[in-house]
Protein backbone atom coordinates (compact mmCIF):
# COMPACT_ATOMS: atom_id res chain seq x y z
CA UNK A 1 0.00 0.00 0.00
CA UNK A 2 0.95 3.19 -0.67
CA UNK A 3 -0.13 6.75 -1.44
CA UNK A 4 0.22 10.30 -3.03
CA UNK A 5 -0.72 12.06 0.16
CA UNK A 6 -3.59 14.34 1.10
CA UNK A 7 -5.73 14.63 -1.95
CA UNK A 8 -7.62 17.48 0.04
CA UNK A 9 -9.07 19.00 3.49
CA UNK A 10 -13.03 19.79 3.35
CA UNK A 11 -14.47 22.85 5.47
CA UNK A 12 -18.21 22.47 6.12
CA UNK A 13 -19.68 26.20 5.71
CA UNK A 14 -22.78 27.43 6.02
CA UNK A 15 -22.85 30.10 3.46
CA UNK A 16 -20.63 29.35 0.42
CA UNK A 17 -20.67 33.12 -0.99
CA UNK A 18 -19.65 34.46 2.04
CA UNK A 19 -16.56 31.97 2.76
CA UNK A 20 -15.51 31.94 -0.71
CA UNK A 21 -15.50 35.94 -0.27
CA UNK A 22 -13.38 35.67 3.03
CA UNK A 23 -11.05 33.19 1.21
CA UNK A 24 -10.31 35.21 -1.52
CA UNK A 25 -10.56 38.74 -0.09
CA UNK A 26 -8.83 38.31 3.26
CA UNK A 27 -6.39 34.82 2.72
CA UNK A 28 -5.31 35.82 -0.98
CA UNK A 29 -6.68 32.96 -2.76
CA UNK A 30 -7.85 32.96 -6.53
CA UNK A 31 -11.37 32.50 -6.91
CA UNK A 32 -12.28 28.94 -6.83
CA UNK A 33 -13.95 26.30 -9.13
CA UNK A 34 -17.52 25.47 -7.77
CA UNK A 35 -19.08 22.51 -8.37
CA UNK A 36 -22.56 20.50 -7.09
CA UNK A 37 -21.76 17.16 -5.88
CA UNK A 38 -25.37 15.82 -5.99
CA UNK A 39 -24.80 12.74 -4.07
CA UNK A 40 -23.27 13.89 -1.27
CA UNK A 41 -25.48 16.81 -1.32
CA UNK A 42 -23.27 19.63 -1.42
CA UNK A 43 -21.76 22.80 -3.38
CA UNK A 44 -18.51 22.37 -3.51
CA UNK A 45 -15.85 25.80 -3.93
CA UNK A 46 -12.39 24.22 -4.78
CA UNK A 47 -8.97 26.57 -4.41
CA UNK A 48 -6.01 25.58 -5.55
CA UNK A 49 -5.15 22.52 -8.72
CA UNK A 50 -3.36 19.32 -7.46
CA UNK A 51 -3.03 17.90 -4.05
CA UNK A 52 -3.85 19.64 -1.07
CA UNK A 53 -6.45 21.46 -1.96
CA UNK A 54 -9.01 23.17 0.18
CA UNK A 55 -12.35 22.32 -0.40
CA UNK A 56 -15.53 24.44 0.99
CA UNK A 57 -18.35 22.11 1.55
CA UNK A 58 -22.08 23.79 1.66
CA UNK A 59 -25.24 21.86 2.26
CA UNK A 60 -27.87 21.67 -0.92
CA UNK A 61 -30.05 19.70 1.16
CA UNK A 62 -30.97 20.12 5.11
CA UNK A 63 -31.34 16.47 5.22
CA UNK A 64 -27.70 15.87 3.95
CA UNK A 65 -25.02 14.62 6.40
CA UNK A 66 -23.16 18.30 6.18
CA UNK A 67 -26.27 19.49 6.99
CA UNK A 68 -26.07 18.04 10.09
CA UNK A 69 -22.96 18.63 10.93
CA UNK A 70 -23.22 22.27 10.73
CA UNK A 71 -26.25 21.66 13.03
CA UNK A 72 -24.78 20.04 15.13
CA UNK A 73 -21.24 21.78 15.46
CA UNK A 74 -21.64 24.64 13.63
CA UNK A 75 -18.82 25.50 10.65
CA UNK A 76 -15.50 23.73 10.56
CA UNK A 77 -12.97 21.51 9.80
CA UNK A 78 -15.31 18.45 8.17
CA UNK A 79 -12.88 15.60 6.68
CA UNK A 80 -9.35 14.69 5.12
CA UNK A 81 -9.29 12.93 1.62
CA UNK A 82 -6.02 10.93 1.00
CA UNK A 83 -5.54 9.46 -2.36
CA UNK A 84 -4.10 5.97 -1.89
CA UNK A 85 -2.80 3.01 -4.59
CA UNK A 86 -5.24 0.20 -3.89
CA UNK A 87 -8.59 1.62 -2.44
CA UNK A 88 -9.64 -1.82 -1.76
CA UNK A 89 -6.64 -3.30 0.04
CA UNK A 90 -6.68 -0.16 2.20
CA UNK A 91 -10.66 -1.08 2.70
CA UNK A 92 -9.81 -4.85 3.51
CA UNK A 93 -6.52 -3.52 5.85
CA UNK A 94 -9.07 -1.71 7.79
CA UNK A 95 -11.77 -3.74 8.53
CA UNK A 96 -8.99 -6.25 9.51
CA UNK A 97 -8.17 -4.07 12.23
CA UNK A 98 -11.66 -3.48 13.12
CA UNK A 99 -12.05 0.38 11.47
CA UNK A 100 -15.58 1.00 11.22
CA UNK A 101 -16.24 2.03 7.38
CA UNK A 102 -18.87 4.40 6.08
CA UNK A 103 -18.27 2.49 2.64
CA UNK A 104 -17.77 -1.05 2.49
CA UNK A 105 -16.55 -1.36 -0.97
CA UNK A 106 -15.77 1.98 -3.39
CA UNK A 107 -18.42 4.18 -4.96
CA UNK A 108 -17.80 6.24 -7.93
CA UNK A 109 -16.99 10.06 -7.48
CA UNK A 110 -16.44 13.14 -9.11
CA UNK A 111 -14.10 12.10 -13.00
CA UNK A 112 -14.04 8.72 -12.14
CA UNK A 113 -12.01 8.21 -8.86
CA UNK A 114 -13.24 5.82 -6.87
CA UNK A 115 -13.64 7.06 -3.10
CA UNK A 116 -14.83 5.10 -0.01
CA UNK A 117 -15.34 6.94 3.79
CA UNK A 118 -13.98 5.94 6.89
CA UNK A 119 -15.86 7.02 9.93
CA UNK A 120 -13.45 9.03 12.50
CA UNK A 121 -13.49 5.75 14.76
CA UNK A 122 -11.52 4.14 12.51
CA UNK A 123 -9.27 7.20 11.90
CA UNK A 124 -7.87 8.54 14.88
CA UNK A 125 -10.82 11.06 14.87
CA UNK A 126 -10.98 11.79 11.34
CA UNK A 127 -13.60 11.15 9.12
CA UNK A 128 -11.18 10.07 6.05
CA UNK A 129 -12.00 9.70 2.07
CA UNK A 130 -9.97 7.62 0.51
CA UNK A 131 -9.59 8.12 -3.19
CA UNK A 132 -8.00 6.00 -5.91
CA UNK A 133 -8.43 7.39 -9.29
CA UNK A 134 -6.74 9.67 -12.64
CA UNK A 135 -5.65 13.02 -10.85
CA UNK A 136 -8.48 15.15 -10.56
CA UNK A 137 -8.59 18.10 -12.99
CA UNK A 138 -8.77 20.60 -10.23
CA UNK B 1 -2.88 39.78 -0.87
CA UNK B 2 -2.55 35.93 -1.84
CA UNK B 3 -1.79 32.65 -0.48
CA UNK B 4 0.28 29.61 -2.38
CA UNK B 5 -2.44 27.79 -0.54
CA UNK B 6 -2.48 24.72 2.15
CA UNK B 7 0.94 24.32 4.04
CA UNK B 8 0.04 22.07 6.33
CA UNK B 9 -3.85 20.67 7.82
CA UNK B 10 -3.00 19.40 11.74
CA UNK B 11 -4.36 16.44 13.43
CA UNK B 12 -4.59 16.26 17.40
CA UNK B 13 -3.62 12.67 18.53
CA UNK B 14 -3.29 11.29 21.80
CA UNK B 15 -0.70 8.60 20.97
CA UNK B 16 1.87 9.69 18.37
CA UNK B 17 3.60 6.36 17.94
CA UNK B 18 0.10 4.55 17.57
CA UNK B 19 -1.23 7.31 15.04
CA UNK B 20 1.56 7.02 12.94
CA UNK B 21 1.33 3.35 12.96
CA UNK B 22 -1.84 3.93 11.18
CA UNK B 23 -0.82 6.56 8.47
CA UNK B 24 2.33 4.57 7.76
CA UNK B 25 1.06 0.70 7.89
CA UNK B 26 -2.93 1.68 6.91
CA UNK B 27 -2.80 4.27 4.92
CA UNK B 28 0.63 3.77 2.91
CA UNK B 29 2.53 7.06 3.84
CA UNK B 30 6.41 7.03 4.21
CA UNK B 31 7.32 7.07 8.00
CA UNK B 32 7.51 11.26 9.21
CA UNK B 33 9.66 13.24 10.05
CA UNK B 34 9.39 14.00 13.94
CA UNK B 35 9.69 17.29 15.25
CA UNK B 36 9.02 18.62 18.81
CA UNK B 37 7.59 22.35 18.75
CA UNK B 38 8.18 23.54 22.05
CA UNK B 39 6.53 27.09 21.83
CA UNK B 40 3.53 25.11 21.02
CA UNK B 41 3.36 22.14 23.50
CA UNK B 42 3.57 19.34 21.12
CA UNK B 43 5.72 16.49 19.23
CA UNK B 44 5.02 16.87 15.31
CA UNK B 45 4.73 13.91 12.81
CA UNK B 46 4.87 15.25 9.27
CA UNK B 47 3.92 13.12 6.23
CA UNK B 48 4.89 14.50 3.07
CA UNK B 49 6.92 17.15 1.83
CA UNK B 50 6.16 20.92 0.15
CA UNK B 51 2.69 21.75 0.68
CA UNK B 52 -0.52 20.20 1.83
CA UNK B 53 1.38 18.43 4.32
CA UNK B 54 -0.37 16.12 7.45
CA UNK B 55 1.01 16.77 10.66
CA UNK B 56 0.10 14.90 13.32
CA UNK B 57 0.40 17.08 16.67
CA UNK B 58 0.42 14.95 20.51
CA UNK B 59 1.08 16.85 23.57
CA UNK B 60 4.31 17.45 25.80
CA UNK B 61 2.67 19.05 28.61
CA UNK B 62 -0.95 18.30 29.31
CA UNK B 63 -1.33 22.02 30.00
CA UNK B 64 -1.07 23.17 26.79
CA UNK B 65 -3.65 23.74 24.27
CA UNK B 66 -3.60 20.57 22.43
CA UNK B 67 -3.96 19.21 25.47
CA UNK B 68 -7.01 21.06 26.55
CA UNK B 69 -8.21 20.05 23.04
CA UNK B 70 -7.88 16.43 23.41
CA UNK B 71 -9.66 16.39 26.81
CA UNK B 72 -12.49 18.54 25.14
CA UNK B 73 -12.99 17.23 21.86
CA UNK B 74 -11.20 13.55 21.54
CA UNK B 75 -8.62 13.16 18.69
CA UNK B 76 -9.71 15.10 15.24
CA UNK B 77 -8.58 17.95 12.89
CA UNK B 78 -6.91 20.71 14.63
CA UNK B 79 -6.03 23.25 12.00
CA UNK B 80 -4.75 24.29 9.01
CA UNK B 81 -2.17 26.56 7.60
CA UNK B 82 -2.19 28.87 5.07
CA UNK B 83 0.88 30.48 3.39
CA UNK B 84 0.78 33.93 2.59
CA UNK B 85 2.11 36.61 0.75
CA UNK B 86 2.19 39.41 3.34
CA UNK B 87 1.46 38.01 7.16
CA UNK B 88 1.10 41.75 8.50
CA UNK B 89 -0.92 42.64 5.89
CA UNK B 90 -3.78 39.73 6.46
CA UNK B 91 -3.65 40.12 9.78
CA UNK B 92 -4.56 43.63 9.08
CA UNK B 93 -7.46 42.74 6.97
CA UNK B 94 -8.48 40.14 9.48
CA UNK B 95 -8.75 42.88 12.04
CA UNK B 96 -10.46 45.29 9.75
CA UNK B 97 -13.07 42.29 9.58
CA UNK B 98 -13.90 42.19 13.56
CA UNK B 99 -12.06 38.49 13.68
CA UNK B 100 -10.94 37.29 16.43
CA UNK B 101 -6.69 37.10 16.17
CA UNK B 102 -4.96 34.69 19.01
CA UNK B 103 -1.57 36.18 18.08
CA UNK B 104 -2.13 40.18 16.60
CA UNK B 105 1.33 39.93 15.71
CA UNK B 106 3.59 37.25 13.94
CA UNK B 107 5.45 35.03 15.84
CA UNK B 108 8.90 32.94 14.74
CA UNK B 109 7.98 29.71 13.82
CA UNK B 110 9.86 26.70 12.63
CA UNK B 111 12.24 27.35 10.15
CA UNK B 112 12.76 31.61 11.02
CA UNK B 113 8.68 31.49 9.07
CA UNK B 114 6.55 34.31 10.58
CA UNK B 115 3.78 32.62 11.88
CA UNK B 116 0.00 34.17 13.70
CA UNK B 117 -2.91 31.70 14.99
CA UNK B 118 -6.19 33.34 13.87
CA UNK B 119 -9.24 32.21 16.10
CA UNK B 120 -12.40 30.11 14.56
CA UNK B 121 -14.64 32.48 15.07
CA UNK B 122 -13.19 35.01 12.83
CA UNK B 123 -12.15 32.20 10.46
CA UNK B 124 -15.87 30.18 9.13
CA UNK B 125 -14.79 27.77 12.15
CA UNK B 126 -11.49 26.60 11.40
CA UNK B 127 -8.42 27.10 14.08
CA UNK B 128 -6.17 28.82 11.08
CA UNK B 129 -2.27 29.26 11.39
CA UNK B 130 -0.85 31.99 9.12
CA UNK B 131 2.63 31.49 7.71
CA UNK B 132 4.67 33.82 5.79
CA UNK B 133 8.83 32.31 5.00
CA UNK B 134 10.98 30.33 3.58
CA UNK B 135 10.01 27.14 1.73
CA UNK B 136 9.31 24.59 4.35
CA UNK B 137 12.29 22.11 4.67
CA UNK B 138 9.78 19.29 4.70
Amino acid sequence: MSTKGLDHVAIAVKDLDVAVKYYVEVLGFPPPEIEVVADQKVTTAIFGHGMGRIELICPTDPNGSVAKFLDKRGEGLHHICVEVSDIVGTLAALKAKGAQLIDETPKIGAGGAKIAFVHPKGAHGVLTELRQGEPSKH
